[in-house]
């Protein structure tokens, strides 16, 4: 370990607010393993939706817009969750974010065999409770509850620390993790299956290109929604049909498009207006999945369509071990492939969440540390 | 078959519309069997919401109150589906109506083995397929796209007619079969288990009624809402707390009422303003489940709710076959009891749907033809 300084550089979140609170210094004290813990160093790590609305306290039922959006960022407020949210409550500040992690371990805590360190590694950033994994309501997240990986170093369970032996760069590995990880999860809880039609709404997005990728990967049939000038982006990651999002009767754009006029699943991050068409485009006993609502949270919902039709709606935020281990197999296997839309150096935080928040790319943006 | 008449007594309900379009006569033509059905003399027929909401043209999406409440009757319209409805599209007029068959088998078709004459019976309502039972979109309803129970004779396909072996009457019989079917099925798509809670809305009705034997039944810990003046029947029925539904703060006293301040599964046939408690008070991977909306159908959902909780809301309405082969196997080992709140002639069929929508009743009615 005599390779290893006692302070980094890491990007720090010094509270709710805007750009203003992110703040990239040196002098951090490198993160000690404890017991059960290993010690990385960071190579990349990837940016994600869940920075933002963190950063700026959308997980609070006082904000009912939603997050960001071509204009710039709706939603913002100041809170400290007092009125009962859904995430970040009792954040300790500063705080370093980020989710994605490559890296390599160079220290291990007591329990941890020496033989991990120089692993080739990635993190799954659902951190569950060592004596009771099982138990959703005592699973933190990583960069979220406790710190992640926009610095130089940080520490995580060494059961959350997966080898991953790919020939894919740091960058592109560290693009997966959050994304594609929450797009698993949604077709695991949906039950996607083989000859299945979908309809993936923000389909441009890192949630939704994984959603492309990995729905194509079981073996369905995608129909994709995203903005006009990205559908020929969103067709080259792998979708039978693209769909311009602002199609006047997009519900029967879906239905034309469909295998046979049937929706099976629908997997929506955003929202707002379009949260009706996805759910009222399923067959009878079809399923709605949700891991996020950009476009607007606060949704009306016909009970009769819900009961009479036997839909589902379904929402997915923690995973299970076994989602972020499959990932690793499909990555290892080339099964899935990396969308790196821009990279950016760790100091340029800012500009990389404001140019990640105008939602011009697709795919994944990363930093580099 | 020589003692079976050509002609017969049948309620028919002539339209969509109020209580005038039901008319009582004689002289209906008995029904024929064809092959693979049995011709059945019926002793009973229960009552349901369903019967009210086709006869009103409730499942048109022009309709956007509650069917029945205190008052009488709200969200009357006239509709023939052309909207595209959920059910009852193409109801051919006249219909006899009646789910809730207690009879005896008096002939067969072709195909059904004649051994059959004299079999004590239950109807299961879903009428699937013969060709592809397991394709939901092909399932018809037993009284609404094709004749039920209130008459003196009524067919179904031999599939669906269950020997049932019991002391309990015809009256108490012909109080199960839509209302247990309805609440079993919500049981089993949000996999109530051994030791959970469960609260149900709307619980002194026949479906709540049932939700609560049910729930019972499995070992879960059952916290019944309903009237104020209803809660001793409820309680009665097996609830462990009863909730007056007009309480101030309805989630509060949920919650402070669950082992554990955790609520698992949520049933409900109210929706309106009920629906909002119903959601929030679920516990992270809680399950709401609903089969009705008498309430109200149009509701607000907060997306951040149902993902960040890894919630699921599910609409139950088909029944897979063995929900009521299952149900006929509670019956006959008395794990459910009957809850015959009032028995009338088939001739008072409008003076019963009068009784039956004022809800001042709890558990069943019956008609005897």
């Amino acid at each position: 370990m005599t390779d290893i300084p006692s302070t980094m550089k890491a990007a720090l979140l010094l509270g709710n607010g805007g750009l203003e609170v992110l703040d990239v210094r040196n002098g951090v004290q490198v993160p000690t393993p404890d017991a059960h813990e290993v010690l990385i160093r960071v190579h990349a790590c990837g940016m994600n939706n869940t920075d933002v609305n963190t950063r700026s306290g959308w997980y609070s039922k006082s904000v009912t817009e939603g997050t960001t959006s071509e204009g710039g960022e709706a939603g913002f407020t100041h809170s400290d969750d007092a009125d009962g949210g859904w995430g970040g409550a009792g954040l300790i500040f500063p705080r370093i974010q980020g989710a994605d992690v490559a890296g390599t371990i160079v220290a291990v805590g007591a329990g941890v065999d020496e033989s991990r360190i120089g692993e080739r590694i990635m993190i799954d950033p659902w951190i569950r409770d060592a004596d009771d994994p099982s138990d959703f309501t005592k699973a933190r997240y990583f960069g979220s509850e406790l710190d992640g990986g926009f610095a130089e170093y940080t520490k995580a369970p060494a059961d959350n620390v997966y080898r991953v032996r790919s020939e894919l760069s740091d960058v592109e590995i560290a693009s997966f993790a959050c994304s594609y990880q929450t797009a698993e999860n949604m077709l695991t809880r949906s039950r996607l299956g083989v000859g299945e039609t979908i309809v993936i709404s923000g389909a441009s997005g890192g949630v939704g290109s994984a959603l492309i990728q990995l729905a194509k990967r079981r073996g369905a049939h995608v129909i994709a929604i995203a903005g006009k000038s990205k559908l020929d982006d969103v067709a080259a990651v792998g979708a039978n049909i693209t769909i311009d999002r602002n199609t006047p009767d997009l519900m029967a754009a879906i239905l034309d498009s469909a295998p046979g006029g049937h929706v099976d699943v629908s997997a929506d991050v955003v929202g707002g207006d379009t949260f009706a068409t996805m759910m009222n485009c399923l067959r009878r006993t079809g399923r709605y999945v949700t891991a996020g609502a950009i476009g607007g949270p606060i949704v009306e919902v016909d009970l009769r369509t819900l009961y009479l039709h036997d839909l589902e709606l379904i929402g997915a935020t923690i995973c299970p071990p076994e989602i972020f281990r499959n990932l690793i197999g499909y990555i290892e296997r080339n099964e899935v492939r990396p969308l790196v839309a821009k990279t950016f150096p760790l100091e340029d935080i800012r500009e990389a969440q404001t140019g990640f928040m105008k939602k011009h790319h697709v795919g994944n943006f990363v930093l580099v540390p």
